[in-house]
């Protein structure tokens, strides 16, 4: 089991306290902080929200979604009692100042703790609630704001958020959270690439081939269809979690695991990637859209029908990144993500070049080149393909074996939430795992001309049925210089 | 399943037929391999001894020795029978000549067939019983001659065989067995060596810190007291299955898998080890004696006890070997072999150095330098070990972890004995798991030396006490150089 280092007591004030975010990932994680202790007793959430509903309202619709959000293993009726029963709620209009003096009488008891805003609003709203935190004096040494993803639709509504912003809290304040970057794996990244000495000979252009990410979701648009409609899966995926795992598996070393020390090196990357303009759009991106098709053998219905209406809106998305430095020439990075995707699936495979010459016998073996498999759901686990003898007393052949690990199974506990880890990250202060202002600005200046290439072109999202894995465009997209995606999906244990 | 591909039809005579490796190995082995249809049911099996036993008599010895030495699941009864009732037994002096008529009369009838003559016998006979074949005019285009080893006791004497033999036969003709080569892991080290792009990468001196090749056995010297006791574990393990191991871990890529070429590259091996003479033996060897002591929990004497009287012959040795290449300047092999060990385990260990630095809070995480583990016995496998995140929501603390592969476990299949495949290797006349006579004498000529510094010495084996990894100065020996003997012998599951 693994230590856990409780945080300082804290005040967590959670506006958009009545959205899906909070019940679905913001409480059951914080509820399971507390459970384990990481969270001390006396540390008070509250939760504020537009909608009038009492203090006793509020805590029963939190104790329902605790039900049906943690699994059962993780409740435990009498720590969620404890848990709603500690809850406030506060009734407030986040833009016009309404209804705030209840929130400044809580906190103005404890003035001396760390105090977490968590902003799980829309965007929109960052600036006017920062605004009204300041004009209500609720800023003290030890606060801090998060803001929930997407910050902005583009490089100009990223900045006007994070001037607006940055106008009231200092950057060092802001916690810009992915929750990408709070899944183990993902941090295991880290751990593999500077922790062991092999992996690291081994990270570069002479010795890999090419790298491929994917994030593939099942589920479609799920109620968040109109918002859905307005982002599209380059600004809703590959603009964070992708780029965010793309700067964890390029980035040279940090000087030291110092948070700013880390994300300079992350920056680098960003700024590193080979713009993709009208010039490269048709031979770099590849967009498509689901029609309806079946998911685990159930039809379900194109994207279109789903809105009601033809729409230009991108469900998936598949790209070529290069990644222009010394380190990388050379070494393409694919990426792609998906909605009605044929499985869940998120995952990065490197894969290494093939042996310089085959002293082996061609007719018996094919050499597959190997490859290591960093699975990031839904078991997240690494996994390093090889070529291994053939067992047996026949002459010798070969077939390809793998090492695998799988996290959950070799160290027998059950993965936290991301949100989890960042919350108490938030709390403690560190972050390192959260977006500084200039990543999420370089991102957006490398996602922009790829939207402003699409806006100008004439062509549609290439249709793909619902249950499958993407437009062929997406296949020819990677076959065409030779390579393969990864679908050889682990479908045994591990 | 492993794919079998049948050998062609032959006659294999076997001198030493009432031996103990006959009993315990060949007929087993010989069995299987016409059990699994590999070993086509026209083939003969010739057994050959000095003691007088009717044919019914033997193929009652051979039934009794299968159903003792064979585990359940691979007996069958009626193949049993059939198996025993086709062999052929002749008594027969390989010596003097006395009652061959009968041997020549069987082999006659076929003449164009394979003809293995498998030598199993003390090898002061290998000489006698060549000449004997070539005088009854047995040796046709298609024969090949097995020599057990152990081929001489030195330089001197394994040249002497070697000539002896190499009269009667031509080197091609001439299959000097060691059984670890026939070894499923030993065997998938070519092919993890030359068919991953990977591990070649890691394969040298700027990576690789050192090397750890550990035989340990359990067993005494049992019934063989008088024989191990002119031998010693030096020239019994030493001299040929550790130094092919060695051989096979730092060979360069060979041209091709043609027989001579992988031989090639293996003698280069040999020919680089930095002797070891009189001014190095000191700090290069450890040898040990075990004394009394307990194995599983049972007492049991020591090895003078056991032999009635003291003896300077040792049963353990610990070695420090260096390959003087370009490839391993500066990291050494560390060899060790007992008997009367803590534990029955085969297994190669390479370590590769640590990271050149670590970026990780010291105080938090001891980062473990990566170690790739190839485990012979009891439980053939690989296992890379690594460092990864210690799960859970605190820091990024780091913990090691192993990427594991039982092959038996992966590939679902019980392992052919080594005899198994070498046999039929003869009979396909693919001799590149045999030694050729310069590999044989080149081992020698680096173990001549060691021997003669030892009985020029006043030193006496150091005593250990049985159920021990050895005496002190072994672990001295590796430990003054800042490194530790591998002891983390798998013990769940894997």
């Amino acid at each position: 089991m693994a230590q856990i280092i409780p945080v300082k007591v804290f005040d967590m004030v959670v506006f958009g306290a009545t959205g899906d975010l909070t019940l679905r990932k913001l409480m059951p994680s914080l509820y399971l902080r507390f459970r384990d202790g990481q969270a001390p007793a006396e540390s008070r959430v509250i939760a504020a929200a537009r909608t009038p509903l009492s203090e006793e309202d509020y805590r029963a619709k939190i104790a329902d979604a605790l039900h049906t959000f943690l699994d059962e293993s993780q409740r435990d009726e009498a720590l969620i009692r404890q848990f709603c029963a500690a809850l406030r709620y506060v009734a407030l209009d986040g833009v016009s100042g309404e209804g705030w003096e209840r929130l400044v009488d809580l906190l103005a008891t404890e003035p001396e703790r760390v105090r977490v805003f968590y902003l799980a609003t829309a965007p929109d709203l960052y600036g006017p609630i920062c605004r009204n935190i300041r004009k209500f004096n609720l800023i003290t040494p030890l606060s801090r704001v998060v803001l929930e993803k997407p910050i902005g639709h583009d490089l100009a509504s990223a900045r006007a958020i994070n001037d607006e912003v940055g106008a009231i809290f200092e950057e060092s304040q802001i916690y810009r959270i992915d929750h990408f970057l709070g899944k183990e794996t993902v941090q295991n990244l880290m751990a593999l690439r500077f922790a062991n000495a092999i992996f690291e000979r081994l990270w570069n252009a002479d010795v890999i081939d090419h790298v491929q990410i994917t994030v593939a979701e099942t589920v479609g648009v799920e109620g968040r269809a109109e918002y859905y409609d307005k982002t599209g899966a380059l600004r809703e995926m590959v603009q964070n979690h992708l780029l965010q795992l793309l700067c964890l598996l390029a980035m040279e070393p940090p000087v030291s695991l110092d948070p700013n020390a880390v994300r300079d090196e992350k920056l680098k990357v960003l700024r590193a990637l080979k713009p993709i303009g009208r010039a490269e759009v048709g031979s770099h991106t590849v967009r498509g859209q689901y029609v309806h098709g079946a998911i685990d053998g159930k039809p379900v219905p194109g994207y279109a029908t789903e809105m009601g209406r033809p729409s230009r809106t991108e469900t998936f998305v598949a790209l070529k990144a290069e990644v222009h430095a010394w380190r990388w020439a050379g070494v393409p990075f694919y990426l792609r993500t998906g909605k009605r995707m044929a499985q869940k699936v998120s995952e990065v495979v490197v894969q290494f070049r093939n042996v310089p010459l085959s002293i082996f016998p061609p007719a018996v073996s094919d050499l597959e080149p190997n490859k290591l498999v960093i699975r990031l759901q839904p078991n997240e686990g690494i996994l390093l393909k090889l070529m291994t003898k053939d067992p047996g007393p026949g002459g010798l052949r070969l077939r390809p074996a793998r090492l695998d690990i799988s996290f959950q199974k070799a160290f027998n506990i059950v993965y936290p939430e991301a949100y989890e880890r960042l919350l108490m990250d938030v709390v403690r202060g560190n972050p390192t795992l959260f977006m500084r202002r200039d990543e999420v600005e370089a991102a957006w200046r490398w996602i922009d001309p790829i939207i402003e290439a699409w806006a100008d072109s004439p062509d549609l999202p290439r249709p793909y049925p619902a249950g499958s894995w993407g437009p062929t465009a997406a296949i020819a997209l990677i076959e065409r210089d030779g390579r393969t995606w990864h679908e050889d999906w682990d479908n045994g244990e591990g």
